[in-house]
């Protein structure tokens, strides 16, 4: 078989190195370059270094697909290059989620420079949404993947009021990305836990946008994400309400026959039975319900670096390929 | 002054240790007995050794005041038995907190062996109620304290829906009381994070009767808890529905006109601004609100063993002898 | 290739699980059975379930090779029964380690019933004694690995003063097995540090009886483990008194020749380059030395589960089947 | 009672953080300002907040003692101005603890600019040596502190080889001060652990002095520090030779002779006893020895930011003002 020649832009952050382990050991890939401004001239992997931002655009023309794990703000600036050359685009960031350019002030802070390019953008949420066809595929966030994953299949089966879900979350301290602020120190995170961007999480608008566009058109949800003293891992904890005479063995049945044809997600007994420790350095997605007649509670668990990452992004290599969606992806 | 005489029962549990501590200081009082079951013998403090649980029954005719730090069941069995030796009691176990006798069967497991105490139990959360003249006093869950102590001054307010209320919370291991089991070695916690008792747990019924009576009686709640990877500290994260034209101005203006006079609880500029790192080791409750115009998210973190259990039964204490409720109480 | 049949007992401890994961991957085995008294009938891997220890004895002829993970107590009696039906075993526990039967009263607490097979017994550090031919494979402990892998290039070129050889070493909580005892839970060993067994531990004996058949016969050590608040993964750090003249190049030089051929060791730059983190969840060793011209400060990093036990054991397996020894070992 | 008006520099590091909550609670000392460049205008205490360094320095007149938190080469500038105002200083850094200025290039990596000074510095290990009457006290180091406290007894008494002790010790992240760089975030902490400055931490020739002048004129030492994965305290382990027909017993007698009458230290009954966490936000040094016949395995506990800098200073304080060496210092 001829090998998909490949390349990754931003590999020494914590996706792009998870991105790089997989695609090393991927069948149908040959990783051609990985960018990295911090490690130039080390070890990417055993048979490459890194090379700099710079260097590696002007490989552009020798890949026929680029990951970008990069900052925002880097991904708008590369993503158009890389489509300008015919190249086929993976983009780890949130710069082209969301379909309403009018946005991006005021979750991302910048307005968008490229919002052309967002009409083409596939939201890559595997089990939801197919990348096969796409040129340019937006990699969903790590919080959204675990709530979509959750709320998805009962908002498209109408047992819940999708009017008013209530989302709590966590997450473990690398999914703020590799940089040393006081925040992140040991010394501030250990033994510590609070929310953050309580009101207004640039996850949000991609949240609301997915269920209401794969779920149900009325879907609307409050989002709270937390900081775990923990290194990697998502939990989402969606409360919901029940429609008349739904009972938790409804709900579970339609989990699982959402599910029943992904081989990367597990349906857990109940929502007590989600842990993040199970799903950790894996590319699973474990999701649990537990109801008490008028209220679900849905858990859902993913690692953020993998399913809200990188094995996510090559979910949707896999798909662009027509192989099978876990190729590559060892559980 | 006459110090007032008092025993500890449970004093090697985590509650039961930090109450020892913070009583071998007080001012006002004189520790006469701690019981410990595993650790007969063994210094409880420079001053005194523990006792097992029937040596120190034996001492009750010499106490005016005993703190129960000991399982439900035993609180049972002890709690009647201090009470008919005119004894006054700050228990702190669940034992006693429910006014409706007919709830322990479903959330603590067997029925009530001494309903006729109820209606004698004061609901010792100090800053919403006062325990002077109690001879009786359930002092608070850990979880409950949490929440009320976010959601009562809104609810007195009538600033929110009081219908719709959704509250995830997250806890400490020390939670689970002082116990070895699988599931609370370090395998087991560390680098986890997992919902449990998603709907049933023994502290909802708690939040319901005192958030309807204390708070608005339309009040209904979901309570998820959560199991942190850290020893201590709880924060709960209430996500409400505020009143039409209720701005985030109004909601911190509420919150702290409500503990302006209390010395032991701050308010924080935001929901984001409350950690559990700031309260651990501390009887310090802090309480933050952000908002959306719509919804209102409302975070509150206590140290579960201090405001949680121990220094809330002081501060029950103080209320009984007439004291300054932070007596005793450093912060 | 027709696949060599195995079974596992002890399959649902620590070492046990890493165990069963390795081989149920390795390209040159069919695991037939995996024993677990806690876990019987629930999945030991997705083709297989655990069973209990007397269903696995029975299936002991239909497999030509098992591991025992058990407990030094279980091996006792399990390794005789294996070798007595004719079946090849790598026992990860001490019971067929010192060959001096006289040591295990004291360092073990028992007699050993079985002193006749010792003498059969191949001790299993695979860099420096092949497993090849072997029927009764003791698999080293993992401090003993991680000091052994230090010291021996360093004594047999007798560069130091091999009587005067101090190690302090510290594990993860995984080293003291899987079970729930107050010393393991959460709220004791969370940021805790701590030795223990200082003077007496079961690897001191075969740490010597190693460093003295395999290194120099002068060799003595002084060995003190310490408990780290973390999962996996052990850290050994030895003080060695160097020969006259002996530089850190040669120190250096050395180590990376004694293990130039071993796909499964690294050698650092330096002592300071040694990082439990590099090594967690992976079969490799890493070695560094820094020294000042008289003293030389060795560390070795390995992850106590894999080089510690499970893929060490299949290190030993290779040899025995004349395979590489990272064969079926991703690193 | 006059109070004594004193300042901190440095206010806002750990150190400083621990030194102003003591100092603000010490019967004998009236806090009169705290320096922070990163915090000022924030408070510092209920009733003080924090200025800049340059502002602090302007209050010098109207102190009679100050606490140098800062980082060494800051202190090199601020001790002789504030000796040169006639104030009192009691230095948490490095700059005045060596007696021989020639070993602050290797170690410190800079000359010493006030060489003058360091004659009139008095060590400050209060067990070991007095600041009675002292105008400049060098406050000892951390792992100084553990390393000093467990061996100074054996030494003095002549009972171990004093030629021969090699020292690891391991350290909580506070150790390694306040700032964000890489190496101090979660990622890079949380569940690792490594050794650091193996043969030239700034400590050893700190140790060295020590031992020779307070203990045996003989005495060597070798020291490895290690970085653990959690906030606070340090745990030394010296492994020494005894001498000829020294029993275990003899040895605790030793330890507890030499610290009978230190009401901030305990002896415990043996090596494994000794645990970081049982001083962790305690002035408390604990140590205990275990021995084999040959060898004494010796370990000693602090909390680094307390005995090992905040507590130590203010029991100088103590010194200087002829008070008891716990005042203000509550166990």
């Amino acid at each position: 078989m001829q090998l998909t020649r490949v390349g990754v832009f931003g590999a020494s952050g914590y996706s792009g190195l998870e991105l790089v382990r997989i695609l090393e050991r991927h069948p149908a890939v040959e990783l051609v370059f990985a960018s990295s401004e911090r490690s130039v001239g080390a070890r990417a992997s055993p048979r490459l270094r890194y090379a700099s931002g710079d260097a590696c655009k002007k490989q552009l023309g020798s890949v026929s697909m680029v990951f970008t794990a990069t900052p925002t703000e880097s991904s708008l600036e590369l993503v158009p290059l890389a489509r300008a050359s015919g190249v086929s685009v993976i983009d780890l960031s949130g710069a082209f989620r969301l379909t309403d350019a009018s946005c991006y002030p005021t979750f991302y802070g910048f307005a968008h420079s490229a919002p052309e390019l967002l009409k083409d953008a596939v939201y890559g949420l595997s089990e939801w949404k197919s990348a096969r066809g796409a040129t340019l595929v937006a990699n969903p966030g790590c919080y959204a993947t675990a709530v979509e994953m959750a709320l998805l299949p009962l908002l498209q089966a109408h047992i819940i009021d999708a009017r008013r879900i209530v989302v709590t979350a966590a997450s473990g301290v690398s999914g703020a990305g590799r940089k040393a602020t006081d925040a992140l120190t040991f010394m501030e995170v250990d033994s510590d836990f609070r929310a953050y961007r309580t009101i207004d999480h640039q996850h949000l608008p991609e949240i609301r946008q997915t269920l209401a566009t794969l779920g149900d058109s009325a879907a609307d949800c409050t989002f709270v994400p937390h900081l775990l003293p923990m290194k990697r891992g998502v939990l989402a904890t969606a409360v919901v309400r029940l429609a008349q005479g739904v009972s938790g063995t409804r709900v579970r049945e339609i989990l699982e026959s959402a599910y029943a044809n992904a081989p990367l997600v597990r349906c857990a007994a109940c929502a007590e039975d989600v842990r993040i420790a199970d799903v950790a350095n894996t590319p699973l997605t474990i999701i649990g319900a537990s109801t008490d007649g008028a209220t679900a509670v849905i858990t859902c668990a993913i690692d953020n670096l993998l399913k809200g990452a990188a094995s996510q992004a090559v979910q949707n290599l896999n798909a662009m390929l027509d192989l099978p969606t876990d190729e590559g992806l060892p559980q």
